[in-house]
């Protein structure tokens, strides 16, 4: 089982030929998600050796250009080449009109099913659930309509050991209490304990991710005890007063919600293009948060490591 | 005086590493025009080394992705990096509809003067003109509405011998007519005949740029004796059904137009991905038009010396 996140694009605002605005693609046990959809995250998918077609699900925290401008893009190229298979997008309303006046103007109908579901702006949502992931949203604070997203897989607390299944002849259709915690009776009437038949599993992953916000402590119990949490950067904390004037976060910002929420891992991005030295804001992020990482374009970061 | 056309991208439909769908850089003696401008192309122009902002006037030929996709996000940049001079955008109306949406889905006020001028489909339109430059569309046959660019200098035929400015002591607002072939009536009375001031003037440039389309002898009398006309050249002719069954031209169409039309160089691009190696394509075009030059990505050709 793979837990991965790849960042496609990690860059603020404008292209350039070496960076690319926001685009990352979560890989959840060879379910790939992709979150935030600048331009060229088609070609940038190509450049990583991704399948786009496996893209099932495509999250857009918010309508500007350096998180949405790729996404026509790519639900073309899906098209052009023969995609089938469903596709899911979560997004704010508009995206869909503008989705749907690029496909009326070329006379495009898609030759797969593709669903938009709308995110609600100022509340907490339910996305998706199955046995095995929750995908919810939650408000961040832009200026704009904007979400943050949190992935949570599902994963039973206990593994059974597999020679006690042979040995108390446990039927299939209990297996799954079993990892949840319960205890098995055998057909003969004894009571085995739970810790006599399982181990305890990993930990489930969490991701959660802050798109473009300032500072919001309302954020903090959103994503309390994730695994891995993004959160912007895109100012030094020299640079708080332009932070807040733009709607945006300083490392210091970052690195205290990480902190107050007692994640296992930070991420940073989504710097301004005037810092040259991508370590000076991650030296100021780490002086309040040690567990932080840069999300550099073309990382994956493995979730089993962290 | 430059003139020369920078291909920013030439591959169809679907962008990749190496290959970026429709746009090219018309340098008509430092004003640039950009024609088309598929996902990517701020990219390519950063890439090429070219101040974007110094694009002045954008055309976009028809609203299949591959030639307009990128317009949105260098709109957008030229926004977030301060421009203040006008910028004037030419294409079919729904894309202003497409343009508008987009920035109020961001809250953009642009910072600068962009005007739409809508182009009317299905007749030739005067799109541009001063003294230097004339620039007119005319429409193409690609299924949805698509239109062709002709831009023509305006250049005299002669140019003044500047010792004889000096030597019959002509005053300057009677330059102007000598350079278009009037003699010159000096103080004395004396008529001196327009060759015994002027040498023949290079001829102007003129470029028609044919965007997606499938063969149509009515393209020939718009393109007549061009310096350069690009033509698309998706398949190469054993594949002329599919050719006219998606809209598209093959290897033998363009050229049969830049034959019939006496232009004076071919440039073919829009190549389908099936052919991985391009030299057949232009093989097979100059079996019919030998002066033809393949659109490769990066190249600049220089209308001084065609």
């Amino acid at each position: 089982m793979s837990y991965e996140l790849t960042i496609l694009g990690s860059s603020s605002a404008i292209p350039t030929v070496e960076k690319n605005p926001t685009a990352q693609l979560l890989n959840a046990n060879e379910r790939f998600f992709l979150i935030d959809c600048a331009e060229g995250t088609q070609i940038q998918l190509r450049k990583y050796k991704f399948k786009f077609q496996k893209i099932s699900r495509i999250f857009i925290s918010h309508l500007h250009g350096d998180h949405y401008f790729g996404l026509i893009g790519l639900i073309s190229s899906m098209h052009l080449l023969g995609r089938e298979k469903e596709l899911h997008i979560y997004a704010h309303t508009k995206l869909k009109e503008i989705i749907d006046i690029q496909l009326s103007a070329s006379s495009t109908d898609l030759c797969y099913p593709l669903f938009f579901h709308p995110i609600t702006p100022n509340v907490d949502q339910l996305l998706f659930e199955d046995k095995k992931i929750k995908i919810s949203t939650f408000p961040l604070s832009h200026g704009i309509d904007c979400n943050g997203f949190l992935f949570e897989e599902k994963r039973p607390p206990r593994k059974i050991l597999s020679d006690k299944i042979k040995k108390y002849n446990i039927p299939i259709d209990q297996l799954k209490d079993i990892k949840w915690g319960e205890d098995f009776l055998t057909e003969d009437g004894s009571l085995i304990l739970n810790d006599k038949l399982t181990i305890a599993n990993k930990l489930p992953f969490s991701y959660a991710f802050c798109s473009d916000t300032k500072y919001s402590e309302s954020i903090i119990n959103k994503v309390k005890g994730v695994s891995l949490l993004y959160h912007e950067t895109t100012f030094m904390h020299e640079r708080k007063d332009r932070a807040e004037e733009t709607n945006h976060s300083t490392t210091i910002d970052a690195a205290t919600i990480a902190k107050l929420a007692e994640v296992n891992y930070l991420l940073i991005g989504h710097f301004s293009q005037r810092y040259r030295d991508d370590s000076i804001l991650l030296e100021e992020t780490k002086s309040v948060f040690k567990n932080t990482i840069i999300a550099k374009q073309g990382i994956t970061v493995d979730f089993s490591k962290l």
